[in-house]
Parts: C-alpha cells; structure tokens; sequence
C-alpha cells in the first residue's frame, strides 16, 4: 500500500472489485454478459499493476454509457472480406465485448486458415491488450493486438500531441507460460503524469515536453504539452508507422481526429486490429520446447543486481501476489467506485 | 564526404557500384539476374546512409558464396499451407532473391485474399527492410517485413549478447510516397561501433555496454560486450518479442543459434517474415487521402530548429542527393571491391 497526498490506497480483493464494477454497469444498463467482460478487462489492468487500465477508468465508461456513447447487449457486425480478413464494426459496443467476438472468430478461423485478422471500428476502449493476446495464446495460437488511441504522443521535433499511444500486445505460446508484451509507444502514460501533478511530485526527464516543446519535470506543464515517444526518434517512428498502418487498414481516424477513449462525448473514433496465427496449422508446434529453452536462457544470462526477465513475467508475478493479498486501489478510485455502488443502491 | 583515419571517403555513383557489384558476383558465379537483385539492395544500403547494409558487406557475400552457403540461381521452396500463408523455404540462396519470390507470391495473393504472410527461412542475409516494403506498398498494398538476426543485443539486467537487432519495416501508401518504417531494435548497429573503433572515437553512452553489463563509451569494449536495445527496457521488450514471434512463425532458431548473416562459416538459421495487405481488396483505397493530409500535418507541426519527419522522408532525402552527386563510400570499403574486380579480370 502506497500513501500519498490523498491518502491511504485501499486494499480490495480482485473478486471484490470485479462484483462491485459490475454491479455499477449493470445498475447502469449494461446487461449481465457485458458488465462481466469489461469488469474482467478493468480489474486485470488493477491486478497487473496498470492501475491507468484498471479500474479507474470506470467514471468514464459510466459516463459514456450515460451519454449513449457505449451501448450494450450488441451484435457487432462481422463481415469476412476473405478467407483471413475480418472486418468488424462494433455498433458502439463495450471494447471487450466486440472484442471477444472478434477473437472467437479469428482464432477459428486460424485453426484452418493459419492466419486470420480482424480489422475493428466502432468499438470503445479496449483497455489493456495483454489479455485479449493471452486468449489468442492460450488456444496454442500467436496472438498481436494493436491499437490507436487518443494523440497524447509529440512527433520528434514538435511540441503538439499529434499521436496516439498507440500500444502493441505480442503473445507466444512456449511450453509452459507464454512470452506477453504489452507496451505503449509513449514513455509513459498520461495517467502517471497526472498522478504526479495530484501528488505535486516531478515527472523525471523524457517522460514529456512542454507547450513549446522543452523537456519538462513540472508534471502541470507535462499535461499542457505531449507525452514524448519512448526511445526518442526510434520510438516515435514506430508510434507513427502504427498510427498509419491501424487506421488504414481499420478505416478509422488518425492523429488528433481520434477521440472517445478518454472523453465522455465523442463515439470512439479510434481503430483495432487483432491477429492469430496457429502454431499447429502452420506445423510450428515442434518449435514451442526451443522457444521456452531460449527464454530459460534469457532469464539466466542476468549480469547485475536485478533479475532478467521476458515479457509478461513481471505482470504474472504482480497478479499473482495481488490475487493472493487484495489490489491496492487508490482511495479518490475506490470512492468513486463507492458512491456509484450507492447510486444503484448497493 | 568525411575523412577518417583511414582516409577520405571515395565518391562513387550508384550505376558504377551497382555494376562493380554485379561484376564481382557474377565472377564468383552469381547469374545475371540474382547478381542484380543483391546488388540493387546493397546499393540501396549506400544510397540511404546506411552503409552497414551496404556494399560493406559484399566480402562476406563473397565468402559465403566461396564456402557455398550462398547458391545461386536456386528455386526457392514455396507452400501454400493455406489461402494466405505462404511457407517458403529458401534453398540458401540470396536473400534478396528469396525475398523478390516471397513479395511476388504474397502481393498477387494478398489482391485476391485481402491478406498474406510469407514464412521464409533458409535465406542468406535479407539487408535493408525499406526496399522490400517499398516494393509492397507500390502495389497499393501494406507492406510489413520482420526479420530476425545475430543475437548482439543483451536482454535488460544482462550483458550477454542474447537477442538479435531484429529489425521492424513497415511501408503504407499515401497518395504520393509512402510512410516507410526501417529501424532496428538495437540502440545502434554494430557497424557504427566498428566505425568508432577504426577511429578511435568514444561511442555515446546508452549504445552499448561492455562484458561486465556496464554502459560504456569506449567502443573496443563495447564490441567485446553488446549493443544495448534502443529506448531501455521497452526497447528490449519489443525485440524480445520479435525474436521468438519471426522465430516462431518461420520456424528459425532463437539467439545466439541464429548465424550466417555476419560470418561465412554457417548456414544462415535466422528467419523472415512479409506480410501484404491490400487496400484495394478490404476497402481501403478512399483512405489514402486521409493518410495524406495526417502525414502533412504531422510534419507541419514543428515547434522547435529541426524540420518534423515521418519516416521514409530522411532516407528518400539522402537517396535523391547521393543519386545526383554520388555515394561517398568508405575507402577501405572501395578498395575491397576494386580488389575484387581485380580478381575478376575487370
């Protein structure tokens, strides 16, 4: 438990947490199905230790719902352009809704075809894409999640949000627990620099840049100007090349046209794409020893005082201590969650 | 043109060296046509500022094809496993060679399939990713190219060399020149470190570390130690995950098993993989003018003394200048290749 300026983070079990979130939706409309995946999707940001995907974001799905912004009890429309290309159009659906559907459909249609995609539109804010790559994972098959978000992210050389966060999810089956990557293009979110400016603390250098462009440690001035891209150039040429390469083939909105994660009063405008390849389709299945021999190896070659290791290894081992001794949830957070609980007499 | 120890760099045009290449594998027993697709990527190295995939590396080409394990005027394996992935086994012949089979079978498929991915392995050293994807997006379609290589690259909290430098392409078209992504996941290439050394100039710290995992300038004990990924352990994450997704889906080895890309002793066990997506095919064509105007306003939105890129624009710079006034190559570099029209009666 961490105390900061607001203070004390309340310790809440997993379950806890997951009831209360969809007991909020459901009060709020949702039906029982779709309160329950996007309760899973928020409280495993929570759990993984990405508190700006958990949980927190519930004022502003409530929000969006009240707005009729997220609709609930949706069939989104699946249409198969080929044999391997999906095109989904959300009809405003819960992100994790819409897709789950889509997952479904691609990881089916891999175990034939070897590799499927779907391209989404029209879809609300998937949260964190580890799970949805996870799932693709868990049925023997390569899963990648990409996504544009709102542009919260400088080009280099320039002190305007003109891109979005744009975060990548790779999963790889091994023999045991898959490798599972799940970053953000940016340097850090813009969840931890306004938790900085709550708790008046300096943001470290690289994080973000002021109106005119500095490199800045003043949290308020960060959120004025743009999150940097992580790994400076490099980090912004790949943000970009994402940026391009999900909107076109999603047909949605690039750069500053990009809104409906974080507001309550735009339709999500933002694109999603998902992707399974099958390991046994695609006779990759002998491979799976080598590639968990090779991560062994990774994990051992450590030099320094920390350990090495491969992505998803750290997530696991946070969600595993967080479901054995509760999450802790920031106390403005669980005050929020409280009065809405309230609101729908609980 | 700079000067270095070793003396001025040599001003040569794009023709001559891609003749002089020409000539030199043709006289180590290319045919005609492979001579002329190696050269072309290798060239292209040069014209883009690149020269460590330029014609630096034709004495390994070289080598290689000595040792026989590069052939020539092979006919690379190609399966259909299904609609859309193309599995492709290389026969050991030239990368560039292997890749033009695999672009062309993934194109003409991906306009009828919306989608496809060629697995390659059994390929010699691919070089520069912008030429391949180029290729792709001037058809209309998205390109992407992974490819695998020499593990240099030491995981977070390691100073073992254990994953490779494992470089991302990714080309879309816009209504003119297409956005064009070809960056590595290391810091730096290994090239620019043994330039350093060859110069005796210090490395800037964060480019690699040495033996004991520490981050050094100097750059001989970097080149004993190993690169360091680029944007710190989110760099390292992403090529990590890389690694074992080209791996996988090629069914190539992992870290340090992959060789014959730098040496010309092994059969080259790295992997590659390009995807085309077809704009036309999934409806994507009346977005390229949006692509257009976002790319626009992009590099309109500079705020500070540096103009604002998106990737493509600095390479087609450097490409059009070097293709009007030369290409300063490196004169140990030249003379290596005026040795060998030497050899060859030239």
């Amino acid at each position: 438990m961490t105390t900061n300026s607001v203070g004390t983070d309340v310790a809440v079990s997993a379950d806890r947490l997951h009831d209360a979130v969809v007991q909020i939706l459901v009060g709020e409309g949702a039906t029982l199905a779709d309160a329950a995946q996007q309760a899973e999707v928020l409280v495993e940001g929570d759990l993984r230790g990405h508190p700006s995907h958990g949980v927190r974001r519930l004022a502003v799905l409530v929000g969006r719902m009240r707005n009729g912004l997220i609709r609930t009890g949706v069939a989104p429309r699946t249409t198969w352009i080929s044999d391997a290309f999906l095109s989904v159009d959300g009809d405003r659906g819960f992100g994790p809704v819409v897709a789950g559907v889509a997952i479904e459909a691609i990881t089916r249609r891999a175990a034939e075809s070897g590799i499927a995609l779907a391209a989404v539109h029209n879809a609300n804010h998937m949260g964190m894409l580890a799970p949805y790559v996870e799932r693709i994972a868990a049925v023997g098959q390569i899963g990648i999640a990409l996504t544009t978000s709102e542009a919260l992210v400088h080009p280099w050389g320039s002190a305007r949000p003109m891109v979005g966060t744009n975060p990548v999810g790779i999963a790889v089956p091994t023999e045991s627990e898959p490798l599972v990557l799940d970053m953000s293009t940016a340097a850090v979110s813009m969840g931890k620099v306004l938790d900085h400016v709550a708790t008046s603390q300096p943001i470290p250098l690289g994080w973000a840049v002021d109106r005119h462009g500095r490199p800045v440690t003043d949290p308020v001035e960060a959120s004025d100007g743009a999150l940097s891209p992580f790994g400076g150039p490099k980090g912004y040429a790949l943000g970009i090349a994402l940026e391009v390469l999900v909107g076109t083939v999603t047909g949605t909105a690039f750069g500053p046209r990009k809104q409906g994660t974080l507001d309550v009063e735009h339709v999500a405008t933002k694109g999603d794409i998902f992707v399974a390849i099958s390991l046994d389709r695609i006779g990759g299945l002998p491979h799976l020893s080598l590639v968990e021999a090779y991560l062994q190896d990774v994990r051992a070659s450590g030099t320094g005082p920390d350990p090495v290791t491969v992505p998803g290894d750290r997530a696991r081992a946070t969600r595993a201590e967080r479901l054995a001794n509760g999450i802790p949830i920031n106390p403005q957070v669980w005050q929020e969650v409280e009065q809405l609980l309230e609101e729908h007499g609980a």
